[in-house]
């Protein structure tokens, strides 16, 4: 399976994204049993988990064990030096405890382009922490994540418990607190058989303990920002902009005898230029550069596309970096490429060609549009290819 | 001088408070050149600082060094555990270097004392750092402080200069960048001697060189909070009630071809329900409580207040404490004070005499109104003296 097939309509299939969308998404827990244990077969496996484990030489916090029967101190596994010891972490593992991988997609590529394929899909910020159970363990105790789920269980199989949604779509700030927050009445149970899939709300109490065999699933976060988030950005932009924002409070508000009267009618009258003031679309400009410009890039295969450089022809095929999340900027002499959390400036002639590189699969060199001659459109794709944004087919 | 004479009134004199509230607060410069060398003399002297560096056992950064014309590293300064090596300190002093404490008003019973009675009167928090400089010297290149100040000249003479405003009334993000920022010519020039007092509100470019002989001088920050701060934390109180505000930006927001019609409408139907549901007086108790509850105590003469208390009878006479800052609010069976991070509640019939003890600086304790007798009198007092709200006179 190719990379860029990564997907939320391959995470959901055979429910319908559009559908999802529409009556699931930020509403309502989904389930999908599809009886395929090979779905995600491209994407992890518990021998690649035991690679990571015993190979790579990993420290603290990047391995994490819980246990919701006891707490389990990283002293227990690691050296002093933080280091993993692989030995007790294994011991501890096969006497009930959970290892938990955080963001193993920085380390794992098919999870790096998974993410990828999805931020570019949603427009945010995805993560991937794996979580491998024991037989007949519990990791955590219910609880809510602050951000919405996907878990896709990839080996052995999971006994997963719904409760209530105490906060509906909670903020990043209002974090699960045992002590605060209801879990509520057991309102949905199921089992996850390899290749299954299940959405959570953020907000929506769950926990879920493994069956007679070892439980290996990926917990993929939407890290999406909030209209809260956007207009908290849209108050600051205006404020930039308009002293009126910038004064002190009232000299004296916190006083006994202070008269409120007036700093309601300032405050009334902020509201107003607020809502005058603000522009949708230059904030969410913010939030596109900011996902634009944080996305590192994926160059698996890099130092042999550079080996093939000097000997390009016209005649050969290219096509844009499966990963690629960028922008295009034209003015009336510049065609700017914002990627990677850098700009790339070309001639403004240079533009339908820089378009086609970056929007298409796969084309033949010689074939670029506009009107750049054969040796300005090798002299482009080297370019493209030496900056990491297109790749030689 | 007693400490609760440290006010507004009494830096500005003889210019009125209104005056300055009216035509200088927040707008232009004011010096005051009263002409009175020992005004502020119950605040700060040289002798006061030759105390604080030579016995204090101080360490960096709580002093430190500067000099308009090279950078002074602590390491020439300090001994390798941080600790000022008084010696060097005042060999770079005497060479050209500016000493700066920092904070002092933390060290300092009267600058603590004048912080408290401002902080009182502004409803913000205050802060004083000190800047001793040698005969003929500078400490700092041109810039903008991103807070009002008030410039008490204690010692010496300082010659100023004013520029210009290049970011009006600047957020505490706007710091001055003297890469991004232009000075501006210079404005107003003039020399601040003993006595005389300077208010430069945030934004304005200014620097400032001693004359022929050591300057003492005290910069009053005016730690306030911005109608941004409280538009920010307004917009945050309506998002943790209303989930409308907590959905994600919409799906795909970030891709090319995204229609952004329907999410202007959202942003712009969601700043009406901010408009309709942000509540002033909620957010500004919020302001208050933060300024009230952050106050920390300034007890000196504690010790021999407890240890009059056994003694204690209803003639004797008690008052509230100078510097302050609390809250009283009342409920149908309590009455409760909101004083140094901690509630200290009472029966409800206490709360005449309650407001009566911290609202008058001088009572006879038999003359408390309210119901309580005399026996009752007694112990309301021994428990707000031994909460560092009231003291025996």
């Amino acid at each position: 399976m190719a990379e860029a097939d990564f997907s939320l309509q391959w995470i959901l299939d055979p429910v319908d994204r559009a559908e999802f969308l529409e009556a699931y998404w930020e509403a309502r827990p989904l389930v999908v049993a599809r009886g395929r244990p090979d779905h995600f077969r491209h994407l992890l496996s518990l021998e690649e988990i035991d690679r990571v484990i015993t190979t790579m030489n990993l420290a603290h916090p990047d391995v994490q064990m819980v246990n919701a029967a006891e707490d389990i101190r990283a002293d227990r596994y690691t050296y002093r030096n933080g280091m993993i010891d692989v030995v007790k972490l294994y011991q501890l593992f096969a006497d009930g405890s959970t290892i938990i991988l955080p963001q193993l997609h920085t380390r794992v590529p098919p999870l790096a382009a998974f993410c990828r394929g999805l931020e570019r899909e949603f427009g945010c910020r995805f993560q991937t922490n794996i979580y491998m159970t024991p037989g007949e363990a519990q990791g955590f105790k219910p609880h809510y994540d602050a951000h919405d789920v996907f878990v896709l269980q990839i080996a052995g199989s999971k006994d997963w418990r719904l409760y209530g949604t105490p906060v509906e779509l909670p903020l990043k700030g209002q974090r699960f607190n045992s002590e605060r927050h209801e879990t509520g009445a057991v309102s949905q149970t199921f089992t996850l058989h390899p290749g299954d899939m299940l959405y959570v709300p953020r907000g929506l109490v769950h926990d879920a303990s493994s069956s007679d065999e070892v439980s290996l699933h990926i917990t993929t976060g939407v890290m999406a920002s909030t209209w809260t988030d956007l207009m908290l950005d849209a108050l600051s932009a205006v404020a930039l902009e308009d002293v009126e924002f910038r004064r002190s409070l009232p000299f004296g508000f916190a006083g006994d005898g202070f008269d409120r009267a007036p700093a309601r009618e300032t405050f009334a009258r902020l509201i107003e230029r607020f809502a005058a003031k603000a522009d949708l679309d230059e904030v969410l400009e913010h939030f596109v550069d900011d996902l634009v410009s944080t996305r590192h890039p994926l160059l698996q295969g890099q130092m042999s596309q550079l080996a093939r450089l000097d000997t390009l022809t016209v005649d050969d095929e290219a096509g844009v970096r499966p990963e690629l999340i960028h922008r295009i900027q034209e003015t009336v002499d510049s065609v700017r490429i914002d990627c990677y959390g850098r700009e790339i400036s070309m001639p403004a002639h240079a533009a339908p060609a820089v378009r086609h590189a970056l929007e298409q699969q796969r084309y033949r060199i010689a074939d670029l549009p506009g009107d750049l001659d054969d040796s300005g459109k090798l002299v482009l794709i080297r370019r493209l290819v030496r900056e990491g944004l297109v790749r030689l087919l």
